[in-house]
């Protein structure tokens, strides 16, 4: 079931194989035809002579095709990886229809176009240079894990139906439940995190599908991406949410560019590099000051627009050489209800977002945990309070203070890989107008 | 940040040390106070002196508040985990209300019904034997992860919001999507990992949430649960899949049995057992051949209903000492139109499921990966072809034989801890009537 590896074929040579896999190329040449079979442990090449059994069979053969290839392996000075297979027999496992409607192309320049690409993404995915970003996925997600649960973290699955949203009334997906009942989408697993710092579990993380009724077509955006989320007790502030966050993110880099550094410098041209810790921070305040020679027309004194995520990271990256920076303390009028306030100054918040190379990866914060407090600002904010009794409940008990983060990390990986969309680095991408395949 | 171990408290005998958590007790004597203090460590004893400086606040405390308790160490005999504090200072970090909903009980026999308890879920989560569930999730599925991803599985987070329903039109909650669309949330990964395996991805896992509309209140199901899938390619038939989902099966229960196996000796009276492989197999029509004498009334000729379930493991036990037992080859009556079938017998299907002590945790088949074929099996079934197009066309362009199979890893922690309902062991239960907290 298992493919032999380039190694493993070398070892056999002489010997009789087996090779499953991709027909990614067929070239015919007068008396003798190259078949070149891709499968997931690499590109092999495989020779059918005029005079084997096999050379009618392969006449027919049609591109990216599954096929099983039976032959000897011979140690090759012309082949890419030093070894063929003679073939004896051919078996079609799968025969591709021959109208491809994409091509398989060795370099993206040749690419056929974004939205015939998502159309057809199961055939994108076939480029070794696509599946890289899902191997990068795969190990980043483990370095985290890894990460939480040596670190105490549990781990919850929180419900994505819900009886009310759970990031306000906007961006909100409709789900028709029983007996004529409306449920909403989580757009985030907030409340459900925070219940469990309620329930003691004291530090946990989630991995999960959010949804967000977005109707834009950014290459930020998307209506449906999965979430990182993790959250902690007994903090003193935002800040110890901070410094767990640098030591997940450093381990995060460190085994994606342990384990796929060089590919990821071959296929994308981006090196990789581990940030130092602490990483920079600096308040709205500070950042809206360091931009102001800028002139970057911004519509709001209280948040950053994109633009202005972009100058902020170039300049910390040219003042202190580091691709991430902190924006902290958001004014109150940016955050939601539930952030807790400055002691110092009440008009801002304990929150930060991360910025990496001028796109924001994670928001985060240290919640308010005291009932009347939360109350309060909830109706400042001018909520109506009925729908999110149980969730104002959660502090009635007893709840310690806690902080935590919502990390986006299809985000991360355009960061990583060095890509400019979240529909390259997301398996299937959502939009407003995107529900196939 | 974090809390001292008990072990750490005894080394600071003599010292001034703080204990943060919730208070569990508070036990008045005559000239002392007793309070006892849950977090996440265990349970400390602290000791008010009535001529302490915090008597007098000690005297307003409410049961579940949470504190910050400074004081000194003392090494103490009587103290149930050897080791006391002191106390000097309390500091109320958030007071519960004196009114608590439902008890946190010291054993289940006093628990609240089940109603209550999932109203009041974050409360009744904060006994120890209920965060060992989650606590246990986190081991099992962090073992499943270590075991695909150091076998060459590749993860996937597929998207929730389909155009079709993914596991046929019953069950299926709809969203309102933009432009008055309809989109439908999965019911399954299913048609997207397979997917992956026209993409090349040869070997992948997910975990994600599963929605199901099912209108049952049964102690099995519920209206959204956490599934995981796994789905391999080049296998020859679906024993491939039970050999490798076995391998994984023994590896969750292991890393399971040594992190929490006394403990979950304690609280739940279940000596768990790393199942001896291979697991034993019957055929459906073996299965109704052994059922047959215990007249078991039985509705389908091709399926087994609980009953028959429970009374299968049974027999297997008495029989084979196993706990586990694979039922393989259904009719072609009682499967998707996407399983299998069985050269031999094309009444059959490639498919199993595995039960393990009476309840079905894993469905599993090699799939149908022929273009046409599929296509036949779908119309045989009655289904309508044009909303599964783009399903259709995963197999038109290549597509190597494969399968895998969905686990509920609810369904299986209930076998694990021996409890009677997966409400019991998912963090917030949804059912037809149940969308709150």
């Amino acid at each position: 079931m298992k493919h032999l590896s380039i190694t493993k074929l070398k070892e056999k040579a002489g010997q009789q194989v087996v090779i499953k896999g991709w027909l990614q190329t067929i070239r015919e040449q007068s008396n003798i035809t190259f078949l070149i079979v891709r499968n997931i442990e690499g590109v092999f090449q495989c020779v059918v002579l005029k005079d084997s059994d096999a050379y009618t069979a392969s006449k027919s053969l049609t591109a990216e095709s599954v096929v099983e290839i039976k032959g000897e392996s011979k140690l090759e000075e012309q082949s890419p990886i030093g070894v063929e297979v003679l073939v004896r027999e051919i078996i079609v496992l799968s025969e591709a229809d021959p109208s491809l409607p994409i091509p398989i192309a060795e370099n993206a320049q040749n690419e056929a176009d974004q939205q015939k690409r998502l159309d057809w993404r199961w055939i994108d995915l076939r480029k070794p240079e696509k599946k890289l970003i899902f191997e990068t996925w795969t190990t980043m997600e483990q370095a985290a894990r890894d990460y939480w649960t040596s670190n105490g973290y549990m781990q919850i699955h929180s419900p994505k139906l819900m009886s009310t949203p759970s990031e306000g009334a906007a961006e909100l997906f409709e789900v028709k439940y029983f007996d004529d009942k409306t449920a909403y989408l989580a757009q985030s697993p907030q409340l459900y995190k925070q219940m469990a710092m309620a329930s003691g579990f004291e530090r946990i993380f989630e991995v999960g599908p959010v949804f967000r009724a977005n109707p834009s077509f950014t290459s930020r955006h998307d209506t449906e991406f999965t979430g990182y989320d993790m959250e902690l007790s007994f903090i003193d502030s935002h800040q110890d949410v901070i410094a767990e966050e640098e030591k997940l993110i450093e381990a995060m880099i460190k085994a994606v560019k342990e384990k796929h550094g060089d590919a990821i410098k071959d296929s994308y041209g981006r090196a990789l590099a581990i940030p130092t810790l602490p990483f920079p921070q600096v308040t709205m305040k500070e950042a809206k000051a360091m931009l102001s020679p800028h002139k970057i027309v911004s519509e709001k004194e209280d948040d950053l627009n994109p633009e202005e995520e972009r100058k902020l990271s170039e300049l910390i990256k040219e003042k202190a050489g580091h691709e991430f920076v902190f924006v902290t303390e958001y004014p109150v009028s940016a955050r939601p209800f539930y952030h807790m306030r400055l002691e110092s100054d009440p008009t801002l918040t304990k929150s930060f977002d991360l910025l990496w190379n001028g796109i924001e990866v994670t928001t985060g914060a240290q919640r308010e945990h005291r009932h009347d407090k939360l109350i309060e600002q909830a109706k400042e904010k001018g909520l109506t309070l009925e729908p999110l009794k149980f969730y104002f409940d959660f502090f009635k008990y007893g709840c310690p203070p806690h902080g935590g983060i919502g990390f986006g990390p299809s985000r991360f990986l355009m960061k990583i890989l060095d890509v400019d969309s979240v529909r390259e680095v997301t398996y299937l991408y959502r939009g407003p107008k995107r529900l196939t395949p």
